[in-house]
């Protein structure tokens, strides 16, 4: 118990008489709220899920802006829609001007279900129990250093969360498509073979043969997922060059050679010698100058910048047994471990991911 | 289903042609990134407990800080340690120095339980599974605008709440009596009576005893939370001036007149005219010329600012019937249409918290 006695004088007393301006500086050397602020961080989660599931970006869209119209809109009362319009101003996914609530920039292209970049079905699949239910196990899993989740977690086989992911997750990823297929395409425009491993949405795949429409693409996931990405390929008017090849990446021919090789998205699941053992299968997919290319995050070398890759590490703490963030030090000795040449890292403007490119 | 289709250029084009620079600008038009970053928010919250349960605050005290020996002393793997402290690093409750672990002024103030201001207790009570479960059922009531407990929620009679507070959260409030015994004294050192309503820890009349030597005060709040206040008051050394008075404040006789009365974090919980009936008894035990404080989160007008004040909207709707974090406005007006005269704000400096002075 914590008492009147214990208390001390000289930390509060040091809070209480520095000045107001320091408490907005980096240097104010006792500063209680990022403790509270941590403590209470879980309301944010909370609070943009239901503003989702409560529509308030739609509604906030489409205007005028007031309480009264938004709550309306929205079936809710005007007391718990405005304290929750007001959080979502405090934590920046909105604006209020004269008593109206308006869209920020980012709130406008990626929470508004009126924007095709709408990154809601992501906030659905990240908020989803089965990730969430690890907050409750987190001192337990950080004792053990693995998942909560049996045997390999959320990469155990046929795993339905992949299915989630191909059909939530592309709002997220789709921004990265365009850059990946630049970065591997390299200007080649010739006939070419490419293998998406772990294709989940197959908007990378898809991506390289609508940059190249003499590209073949194949997708290479549980055929469950495939469905999705194949659904995928045909809206995108690239069905007829995209082909299925179902199964575990570790287990299934990958039937090279191929001029490239995308790894989107997976090596972090999975422990060192795992990444080269699949590398080494990979390369030996590749013609002699094939490129793979892995989209990660990747922390620098202190493991804790930039905040979102290095962050990254917790969820791959929490749901596999052995994965993490890998740093480009780390994902380069894999590669060349797997006999790789040159290995680059090709970081990916205003996002997390970065592009790792192996030559064979 | 979100398909490569729906992923438009515009945006995604723009995200990507941007100069990463940009990216760290306030301007950006663009940042997924604050999406992604509010719907992973509950991993904060986990790990900063997860943190606290396994003992890591006082490891890193301790030194020397390497990752072995943290791990050593929390009984833990040495991967989940790893993630979990650069997790820390990332939000900026730890920092990292050559591969150890050091403590941030922050963390070593208010995280090591060797420091005497430690808020570890805070964390725990307010990450308790009471105030929690409102993040699975927000939408709902949001669109009840009432808390999704029964009745007036945490303030319904003898809830146990109340004990868990005055025990748990007297770190987070202990800072805070200084500066109010300071602002209701105002340099007041003769013989008064000083009536603490909603008492629980006992920390704010305490500090007023120890302040004025020839203070009398009275707590009043349910009997078992004013046994926490009667021990913080004997291990203070003023148990011979501190009398309890059981109950609820809104039916006990107050026992006037007093010089003082205390309404610390009471008001918030309650609506308008709720407030404006028991600052009205309020005024009526007090003596002509005499104070009652308030203690409270007071955000401006805009009701978005500062974050802390204005946030802290949100846990009453979850956790109350009709509460809310009253702006200086409406506090004012409350006090006037209860009787009183002068009502002045008192902002505590390095602190969410302002004290309300009204005179009677």
């Amino acid at each position: 118990m914590h008492s009147a006695a214990t208390v001390p004088a000289a930390p509060s007393s040091r809070v209480q008489t520095a000045p107001a301006t320091s408490a907005a500086s980096a240097a104010a050397p006792l500063n209680p709220g990022i403790v509270f602020d941590m403590v209470q961080a879980h309301q944010k989660t909370a609070a943009l899920k239901a503003a989702i599931d409560l529509d308030v970006f739609r509604a906030v869209g489409q205007g005028p802006g007031d309480l009264a119209s938004i709550a309306r809109h929205c079936s809710a009362s005007e007391r718990g829609m405005r304290i929750l319009c007001d959080f979502l101003v405090i934590n920046g996914v909105l604006t209020k001007e004269d008593g109206h609530y308006k869209h920020t920039p980012s709130s406008a292209a990626f929470l508004d279900p009126a924007s095709p970049a709408c990154m809601a079905s992501v906030a659905h699949f990240l908020s989803a129990s089965a990730l969430m239910d690890a907050d409750t196990q987190l001192a337990e899993i950080v004792r053990n250093g693995r998942t909560y989740l049996p045997g390999q977690g959320s990469v155990e086989p046929e795993n339905p969360l992949w299915v989630e992911f191909a059909e939530k997750m592309a709002p997220m990823m789709g921004p990265m498509a365009g850059p990946l297929g630049k970065i591997v395409l390299d200007g080649h425009n010739g006939p070419m073979r490419v293998l998406d491993i772990a294709a989940g949405h197959g908007l990378f795949g898809i991506e390289i043969a609508k940059q190249n429409t003499q590209a073949h693409v194949t997708g290479l996931d549980w055929a469950p997922v495939l469905r999705v990405a194949l659904r995928n390929a045909e809206k995108a008017g690239v069905k007829d060059r995209y082909d299925m090849l179902p199964g575990s990446a570790f287990d299934v021919d990958f039937k090279g050679p191929y001029d490239a090789v995308l790894l989107t998205n997976f090596l972090h699941h999975f422990n060192k010698a795992t990444c080269v053992g699949l590398l080494k299968k990979v390369r030996g997919a590749l013609k002699a100058g094939g490129r793979a290319a892995t989209l990660e995050f990747v922390p620098n070398p202190d493991r804790v910048s930039p905040p979102m890759p290095a962050a990254f590490a917790m969820t791959m703490l929490t749901t596999t047994a052995e994965g993490d963030a890998y740093t480009f030090a780390e994902l380069s000795a894999m590669y060349s471990e797997a006999g790789f040449k040159a290995v680059t890292e090709h970081p990916i403007p205003m996002s997390p991911h970065t592009v790792v490119l192996g030559t064979a």
